[in-house]
């Protein structure tokens, strides 16, 4: 069977997802059955470079064109930020669209919202790629909560500012030159700030808090602290007392029924699991009542990582598409 | 829905279960309106004190009372070794019944022939619980798989052994001190020489690669050494030299369309992941094309951490019996 998918998005994981597209199409074949085609590529500027080749005809930077046509099954939404990909998304919800994106700030925004709007149009929406890019977390939750109550989940989940402080903490550098070389590297967006304060992170265990405790909480209610106060003196400091400096994200139950959303650099003794997380790797730690801890590791960041995430839920939609299309031949 | 069920085996694993059976109960009805009833408790000595109570009507020695009761709908088999755990799971699935079980050596010496066996009858086969215990990799695997393809999958999948070898370095215990207090701490099996020798991490490695690479191989084809020859002096030079020493399970690709599984001990950089991984926990690593290299850690052994897999497999199953219930019946 024939999909046919509208990319909005070709930077690294748009372009991420296309190189993949491309390496598993005959094992989707194969395996499946099933063939995924991108009808449309909405871009902001189709004549800019890019490291992957697409046929140019594929590429508009109309926004309204996915959505003529009726032949698109599946919608990607891998442009970030909160506006217009909003719209976009929720546009393809209620025309009964499946919707695969790995958009952190919208999810973190408007996730209640959005899913209901595909509740409510018998559409999916999925979005592994927003939380630890190649870690399979949203998916490996419902099977521990199946038989687990979640006390705690904690975790390193911004790629960038892991990068930063391991290069503090590893070769002495002063935290502008570390933050040189991550750009240099591709872990920084192109504007840093919401990696630095701490902001990305706090979108990322707001979709956390939702997958582990059942509940939609709002971004400003994160206790909130970057890295932007923290020196090379902070973190020799540390690793003089044996400790490492991690941006740590933290989601605890508090009292009978709340829910307390952290933030913040703080030092680890350092052979805790999370503080031997370098790089710009990402840790995901779930603390529960019969499984104990469990924690995933894998890359936080880069476009085959989080392009990996992008399509293991694409091709989720694929099938379920299959079945409605089966459903509804039957 | 009220579900039947019955249970062969009220050991570890099987007292662990009823646990989380109970922990669960009114979440169960609540978030799935499900209801899972134990029919029939199979036990070798009904008479035997046990750290779980149950109401002793349950219990039965007769392993045919479940199969002559039509009411029952899923098996879990957690009596361990290959007879008569064979023909209890075999049975079942002939029957049509949904089959968890946690039992590592059934499941490497004949999955091949139970899951053909479970397909043709439509029956599900579930033993999430027979490798890592409380780590969900068998449920995360389906979603890397989409997107990846693995090389290489290797970890520390012996509680036991790592138990054992993480005290000999750490507290400079000759291994069979080691070894007794593994077993104080319930650790051991009561013959402990599948663990000592590798074989149980062999049975765990064939089931793994299965599910990364789609293939059976026989537990023969494990290339195996266990731990009986590592003596303190070994762990002391490998401390010397900055090294642990891990019994390593390992499949990995190998020419075009090979596989090599390995079971060893084998001395790690103290500053890699998996020589880390210490006391009962284990680890498996995942190395793949797109998603990089990604790494689970959990308990992997333990009446609770099984008995989570388990109860978490059985609520898959429950839902797989309604939705037949409820297709029959449209």
């Amino acid at each position: 069977m024939k999909l046919n998918t509208a990319l909005y998005g070709l930077g690294t994981v748009g372009g991420g997802l296309v190189d993949i597209l491309r390496a598993r199409r005959d094992a989707l074949r194969r395996g499946e059955g099933l063939s995924l085609a991108l009808r449309h590529i909405v871009v902001r500027d189709p004549e800019r470079e890019r490291s992957v080749s697409v046929d140019a005809s594929l590429l508009t930077t109309d926004h309204d064109a996915p959505k003529a046509d009726p032949d698109v099954s599946i919608v990607v939404e891998a442009m970030g930020g909160i506006e217009p990909a909003g719209t976009v998304v929720a546009d393809a919800l209620r025309a009964g669209r499946h919707v695969v994106t790995a958009n952190k700030a919208l999810i973190a925004a408007r996730g209640e919202e959005l899913e209901a709007l595909a509740r409510e149009n018998g559409a999916m929406l999925r979005y592994e790629a927003a939380v630890g890019a190649a870690i399979p977390i949203l998916h490996a939750l419902p099977a521990v909560l199946a038989a687990n109550r979640v006390t705690r989940v904690r975790g390193i989940i911004n790629g960038s500012t892991n990068y930063v402080l391991t290069r503090m903490a590893r070769d002495g550098l002063a935290r502008e030159q570390a933050l040189e070389i991550a750009g240099e590297r591709g872990f920084l967006e192109a504007d840093p700030s919401a990696d630095l304060s701490g902001l990305d992170a706090a979108h990322k265990l707001v979709i956390l808090a939702r997958h582990a405790f059942g509940r939609w909480l709002d971004v400003a209610d994160v206790d909130r602290e970057g890295i932007e106060a923290v020196t090379a003196a902070d973190i020799d400091d540390a690793l003089r007392r044996g400790e490492r400096i991690k941006l740590i994200a933290d989601a605890a139950r508090h009292g009978d029924d709340g829910l307390r959303l952290r933030v913040a650099p703080t030092a680890l003794p350092e052979d805790s699991p999370l503080a031997r997380v370098d790089d710009e790797v990402n840790a995901v730690e779930l603390e529960t009542d019969f499984a104990g801890t469990l924690v995933w590791t894998g890359s936080g960041a880069g476009a085959h990582p989080t392009g990996s995430a992008v399509y293991s839920d694409l091709v989720e939609a694929a099938r379920a598409c299959r079945a409605g299309r089966e459903a509804a031949s039957a």
